[in-house]
């Protein structure tokens, strides 16, 4: 008889393991019943926390540290990657400008600036590298991308000439931007934005409006932060000749998105649609017998983007059966059989305590994967 | 294609739901994937709690309630059940003398009694009934059965003649058993004593000392009680010519097992194969394509008799394979395989409180089915 061939196609379990984690997991409760088969580990995610991760893990690549600028100009050790090709590098926005990294109290969209961002990419274009793919989730910022700018050579310049403080509480003054310092390297560099949002720059469904608050700005801010945002996209169209403020996207991580646009060669792409292309997953899959992948949590919201949707959706195109995993099962799961999951599992083994079941996970999602295979076993 | 035949044979999941109701749950989980199927409802139990509820269940007979003298003299209402038969009743003796019918503070085994669950049998003897399946888990008692051989018309006298108060307490004072007025009918009626424990009643492994202290049982109390059991087996040996005190089972109950093997035409059997055998469970498996099973919690602990692992040896021997579902999932469940549980899946769709998984067992259950279902199709 020949040999199963399983793809393992998890996205994180988020506080419980990396998608490298599951996989092995994974393997280990399906090896128990298939000991012969072939397994094929390709760590996911979807453009969110992880991507960096899974991206260097799928592809045999390798992480590495950078000391760069925090969100409020302390120095932080962020994180990226480089794939396993060499001359892919993937980043998180998060890991130098996140909001994670400012403590609540201390949360205030004025003064935050995505400089430490720009710096990751100036790090990869001294490395060589010819592709970014950018996370761009979780940001503590409002300034519409100009301190990532500013640490590849731009000048943001108030009506004297003198250079405006970082942070979106200063684009009012905003009267001239100077891009003939921009670094040059970025006309070589394809910026890859993983993008889910669909936010314009500005006004009801803008970046201030709707972020603002969540990243520490009252309503009396948020007003002031859009307005400011408005000027900067006005200042930006008369002296750059391009108009961002309306492009789907540009209102994300507070208008990094926009800024992405405006300074480098940047094309926005679902999250989880760059996963799948950079893992080769479509590929991997192609001599698969059955699919596994997973995710934390699994609801009426995987359908929106979510790594088990992606994988499901690549399976589905391929002819490929598709199990799924889960940490917590909620509503709405019966919409996504016909999206190409066909089967959905728990792993919690009963009532417990968060922390236990965090800690838990590999154990669990272990003898679920067994346990789904005995059925498969006894179905042949 | 030939239909597929389902046989469920869950145990209640406690707290949650009937054995009944996880049939029906199951099933509707099943139906989504399999819309055609035959499927057999067998609600089991393993001689614990719920026994009655599942053998009347599984033979289509009927519950009645009987008013009855609790534990310590007050009024009860009891259940037990008719089997669909006609001639067969199922007890509990908890229903009657069970240790849930009195509050922490008022336990006290040395007046506690077994009154009620005579007065039970009592009632199946009007009823006509041929065959009493009994079920002895759960007593307030440690009377050695003398108030139930009471009820049915035994006399306890102690030295002058006079009858002994009720319960474990007044057996020193014990002097003669007048058994001229036990029922006749006893005679033609057949006890099966559903009965996993193998204690005898007396000593370091006896009836006192291990159920004792948890029917509120000092270590004094313990020693007294003790005292008194072993004096009762003498007696009874020496005036009835029955020596049962070092029989597997008379400790069982606080000795109500010896007193049913003193005073009724009893046999002991373990509760999970009565159960077995009176649902008609190999027989109804004959055409199974699969067998669901299940209880609330599956662990280690299961294989010593409990119902998923009896469902798993009636289908092994008769080379049906078995899927079983639990509420919790313990440690230890490696060791079923070979018992014959080919898979084991946990309900819990997640991190909760416990309050809310038993309300949304129904629900859980359907799920957990259908996604199994949905995996044995995929493997079709």
């Amino acid at each position: 008889m020949r040999e199963k061939t399983f793809v393992l196609a998890p996205d994180s379990f988020k506080e419980s393991m990396s998608a490298k984690e599951v996989c092995i997991a994974m393997e280990k409760g399906l090896r128990k019943v298939y000991p012969d088969a072939e397994y094929i580990h390709v760590p996911m995610a979807d453009g969110g926390e992880g991507t960096v991760q899974s991206l260097v893990d799928a592809s045999g690549g390798q992480m590495y540290t950078k000391e760069v600028t925090g969100p409020l100009g302390e120095p932080v050790t962020a994180q990226f990657g480089i794939m396993g090709d060499g001359h892919t590098a993937a980043i998180e926005m998060a890991s130098a400008s996140g909001i994670q990294l400012v403590n609540k109290a201390d949360r205030n969209p004025l003064i935050t600036t995505t400089y430490g961002t720009g710096e990751l990419i100036r790090e990869c274009l001294d490395r060589g590298i010819r592709s970014i793919i950018i996370g761009i989730g979780g940001s503590a910022t409002n300034d519409g991308g100009t301190g990532m700018a500013e640490a590849l050579g731009a000048k943001f310049l108030d009506a004297d000439g003198g250079v405006l403080p970082r942070g979106g509480g200063s684009l009012d003054r905003l009267a001239g931007i100077d891009v003939s310092g921009l670094d040059e390297r970025l006309q070589q560099v394809q910026l890859i934005v993983a993008c889910d949002v669909t936010n314009p720059l500005c006004g009801e469904r803008g970046a201030s409006v709707v972020f603002g608050p969540q990243k520490g700005a009252t309503p009396e801010l948020v007003q002031q932060l859009d307005a400011n945002l408005a000027h900067y996209a006005e200042v930006v169209k008369q002296q750059l000749g391009k108009d961002v403020r309306d492009l789907p996207g540009a209102g994300a991580a507070g208008g990094l998105g926009a800024g992405l646009m405006i300074f480098t060669r940047a094309t926005l792409q679902r999250g989880i649609e760059i996963v799948i292309e950079y893992t080769g997953l479509k590929e991997k899959m192609a001599g698969a017998d059955l699919v596994f992948t997973g995710e934390g949590g699994i609801d009426f919201q995987t359908k929106f983007g979510k790594t088990p949707y992606g994988v499901a959706a690549t399976a589905k195109a391929g002819g490929k059966k598709v199990i799924a995993l889960a940490g917590y099962i909620g509503e709405g799961i019966d919409t996504l059989y016909a999206e190409g999951i066909d089967a959905i599992f728990g792993i919690v083994p009963g009532a417990s305590e968060l922390d236990k079941l965090l800690k838990d996970g590999p154990a669990n999602v272990e003898r679920t994967c067994e346990n789904i295979a005995r059925v498969l076993k006894l179905a042949e």
